[in-house]
C-alpha cells in the first residue's frame, strides 16, 4: 500500500512494540531494564525486540563479556529517535483520555526547565496544526517511463 | 497497566485502526469511502469501524434512509480529532523510513498557505522538543487513604 501510516504500522503495528519503545525513550537499556518497565513476557520481549532491531530502530551493542556468554543492550537509533513525536502524542492522548484521575507521566523540557506539554505546529507559519486546517494532497508517483 | 502509551494501544494497537483513521482524516465518511481508500476486507473493517465507534473515536450518523435500510457514515469525534497529531507524527516518520521514492503526501496548512511539515514544539518556549532534552516524570498515583 502506497501509504506511510500502513508501513509505519507494518513494523510499528502492535501494542507491544510502542510500549517497548516508551522505555526505551524512558531510558530503558538491557533486557531487564525492559522487562521490568513493561512486564511483557520474556520470550514475547525477546522477540519484539528482535524485531525492533532488524527494523533500525533499536541498536544491539554488548556492553559486558561474561564467560561464555555476551550481554547486549538495545539503543534507539536516529531511526527510533525519530518516532519521539509519535510516541509523546500516543502519551498525551493516552493521558487525556486513557481513564486516567491524573496523567501519570509529566514532561520536564530541559533546555527551559518547565514541565509542558508538546504542541504540534506548522513548520511554516509555527501555528498549531489542527485536522480541519490541513489539507492532505496525495502526490502522484512518477512511473519509469 | 498505569502507562497511556499502553491504555491508547489498547484501543488503538492494531495496524488496520490507523490506517482507517488516517482515511477519516482524509475525509471518509460511508462505509464505501473508508472501503475503497483503504482496501481493507469487509468484515474486517466492519468490525474496526464498530471498535472505534465503541471508544467515542468514531461516530455513527444516519445520513440516508432507503426502504427497510439506513445508511450510516462515520465521522470523527473530538477524542478522535485529538489523534490527529499521532497520525501527522506517524506520516512524517513514515514519509522518511518507508522506503518511498519520494513522500506519498504532502500538507497544506490552509491558515498559512503553504505546504509544510508538522514540528512537534515545547508548548511553555515553543523550541522543538527533541526526546534527548525531555525527562519523563512518573506522577505518583495518590490513593484514597
Amino acid at each position: 500500500m502506497h501509504c506511510a501510516i500502513a508501513r509505519s504500522m507494518a513494523v510499528l503495528g502492535e501494542r507491544w512494540t510502542l510500549v517497548i519503545l516508551r522505555s526505551a525513550f524512558m531510558g530503558a537499556r538491557r533486557f531487564e531494564d525492559y522487562q521490568s518497565s513493561t512486564g511483557i513476557a520474556r520470550n514475547i520481549l525477546t522477540d519484539r525486540l528482535k524485531t525492533l532491531v532488524e527494523h533500525d530502530i533499536l541498536e544491539r551493542r554488548p556492553y559486558a563479556e561474561h564467560p561464555g556468554r555476551t550481554l547486549y543492550e538495545y539503543r534507539l537509533t536516529e531511526k527510533g529517535l525519530d518516532l519521539y513525536p509519535v510516541l509523546v502524542s500516543l502519551m498525551q492522548w493516552g493521558n487525556r483520555y486513557g481513564g486516567f484521575d491524573a496523567p501519570p507521566v509529566e514532561l520536564e523540557h530541559k533546555t527551559c526547565g518547565h514541565v509542558t506539554e508538546a504542541r504540534l505546529v506548522c513548520a511554516e507559519c509555527g501555528e498549531e496544526l489542527r485536522a480541519r486546517e490541513v489539507r492532505a494532497h496525495a502526490v502522484p508517483v512518477v512511473g519509469a517511463s
